[in-house]
């Protein structure tokens, strides 16, 4: 019988609180049918670790590591932000990375990432039949962002939507209890550059009319400053307080992002600061309330403390799916995650051409938003109450999450050529 | 037999994760008392409700409701920042405190704050003695920043210890995994305009030499643009990626903050952000690294979903214990945590005269900073570890924490006169 075939894994763009959970989904289940896969090599940081041929050996690493990768957050690999070029443009990048899988004996290519991603995947399954060398591309979702289309949600999304969710209803607690004398409005600047699915799950903090958060600016509602200023004053006046969560994709009537247009001075010179830091200080100038701002950046999607159950169990299931459909014999698609029930929430596994997932990016739809633009409707909160859901908490040691640290050894280089990155 | 004179308790200044647990301590155990403490009447918003005679009556409270008081952040009678001025200034604050109280029939006075509150708590009782209608002030210690005098630790701070070290640990591994072509340099800006307890908490995400955070500012060590910048570069070039964690009290060799000196264009007009993106600013301008910062403001002391155990333990404690010193006898102290044995972790309450704890404030020790002045020495380590021991996790509903809100019922107003605040 032939020696089977290595696998190749990498993660791609930025990370969240629950990638490593595919990667242990992946490396276990491929370590499961040793008679289909050889060993898992994963890319140091990310596809640069293909193309440099930089590749960590998995099978050097314990059961009980690559376990504890399952509640670890950031990528425990590397990652990178390095989008493959165009066939046209760059078909060496291409063929150096079917050169590195055949060196390497590799015919199973997991790559975990986004859209960027999904498009490489895609054009490495078919240039790799070109080529001579077939590999089985298969693609591992997540990003924090929500944004991939046909599968119902994105592994890393929930997590920051409960971290966002639940320090919303945290903070809007202290400034409730505070109004009477200091700050009246507080500001939250979440992520979220092109699809408001993050500063949108803030809004399960609330759930009775009135509950913070008050206002939720959504780069899908073009940032009208007269209303959003309205309805400050408007809750101030009835609350007392006002929380307003703000996504850093907000943008103007031009289409200029907010933050952008807001940080600069009088010479076109860039200011500190982001969305958030702009419109607490909009706040002070037209309504004169005292206010504080919080910008959550890497805290949010690094959260494994918080991460939600449901968001890590289908983290390490789609990496356990990508193997599965890889043995069957799968190509060229994306794991997805298909609900079939909001209440009770019932969800299983599916697949996706890769053909059809490239360049589409999934915002919220109108249906999701409330009419004046600034809450999230009861659709919304069907839709993304699950997503949320359970604890999963990381064992703990001295009072802090003992999260892993992989030894990480190299596979010996095979190939006599650089490549620059 | 007299009947028993009530309570009165209130909460001051900044809250805290646990503040709540150190109310649930005073009200259960009052109940505990009913021989020797009536009802327990609360301050709406802090000591202004005393002066505006705003009393919430906490006997209208279920036992469920004060229990889940105990996991509950925020202030939920709410707080204030309203510091009475000195007796000379203004005695009719004093005198109208004193007749509230007694129109109320109150004979005991919880003030749970920090030293300011300790001030008013002691000087309440110097005055009341005085006026013939002597009140026992016992003041309950709570604040984030540590820097109480005569208590090993003042709750509230654990938690946000446990919070900004978990935070710092979490982002890092996030930086950590995408240096290779992304964000080298992250920032992250904590509490503690005048101590950096807060900021020094953060330097056991790191166990081992070279684990981040690399760089902490310290309210205590002002700042040396050049060492700070060499130190970066020099992380950067050993490790590919620098974690630093800048109090908001860092200062400038003239005294100033560090964020007023930068967020001051060239007019002198205030501009955006505050500390956080002034260094990030620095960095990317000095030496050209990509960066991110995030500003954690009230997410970090409100973040019950992350509390410490003993933060919460201790809180509860000091609550229970102020009323039962008061059934004692005990009169102008202040609660205090003693510790006893650093590893394992020892500790008792006892209590210290307010006459002792007014106008001191605790700032960090020089033995617990490392020579270079970016770091923490193993006695700070020594000293911050047990603090953040112990997960405490809130019950969760629907993927979120389940926080009480409380009736609040207004006890009849007994007076004539009103009291402008």
């Amino acid at each position: 019988m032939a020696k089977p075939k290595n696998a190749f894994y990498a993660q791609s763009g930025g990370v969240t609180a629950v990638i490593n959970a595919s990667a242990a989904g992946v490396i276990e289940t491929a370590r499961k049918h040793k008679d289909r896969i050889g060993r898992v090599y994963a890319g140091r940081n990310g596809i640069i670790g293909a193309l440099t041929e930089d590749l960590i050996d998995t099978s050097r690493e314990s059961a009980k590591a690559v376990a504890a990768l399952r509640h670890t957050p950031g990528g425990a690999f590397g990652s990178c932000r390095y989008k493959l070029k165009s066939l046209e443009e760059n078909r060496a990048q291409y063929e150096r990375l079917i050169e590195v899988f055949q060196a390497h004996d590799i015919g199973y290519f997991f790559y975990n990432g986004g859209g960027d991603s999904a498009d490489t995947c895609h054009k490495v399954s078919q240039l790799s039949k070109k080529m001579g060398y077939p590999v089985q591309a298969i693609h591992v979702p997540k990003t924090v962002d929500n944004d991939l289309p046909l599968t119902d949600t994105c592994p890393g999304f929930g997590s920051v939507a409960k971290y966002v969710a639940v320090s919303t209803r945290e903070a809007a607690l202290d400034v409730k209890s505070m109004s009477r004398t200091s700050t009246k409005v507080f500001i939250l600047e979440v992520m979220g550059r092109h699809a408001g699915w993050i500063a949108a799950a803030a809004g399960l903090a609330g759930e009775n009319p009135g509950d913070p958060p008050h206002v939720i600016l959504l780069p899908e509602v073009t940032f009208d400053q007269e209303a959003f200023l309205k309805k400050v004053r408007q809750t101030v006046e009835k609350y007392d307080y006002c929380v307003v969560v703000v996504s850093e994709g907000t943008r103007n009537p031009d289409g200029s992002f907010l933050a952008e247009a807001g940080t600069k001075d009088a010479f076109g010179h860039s200011q500190l600061g982001g969305v958030g830091p702009f419109i607490a200080q909009m706040v002070k100038d037209k309504l004169g309330y005292k206010y504080h701002w919080a910008v959550a950046d890497y805290l949010q999607r690094s959260a494994r403390h918080i991460a939600s159950k449901t968001d890590a169990d289908q983290a390490y299931a789609v990496g356990k799916a990508a193997v599965e459909y890889a043995i069957k014999g799968d190509n060229a698609v994306m794991v997805t995650i298909e609900r079939s029930s909001d209440k009770p929430y019932r969800w299983k596994l599916g697949k996706a051409n890769l053909s059809r997932v490239a360049n589409h990016e999934k915002t919220l739809p109108k249906r999701f938003i409330t009419r004046d633009g600034f809450g999230i409707t009861a659709q919304a909160r069907r839709y993304l109450a699950p997503l949320i859901k359970g604890e999963d908490y990381p064992p703990y040691k001295n009072g802090l999450p003992d999260y892993v640290t992989l030894k990480n050894v190299a596979v010996k280089k095979k190939l006599k050529t650089d490549f620059d990155i």
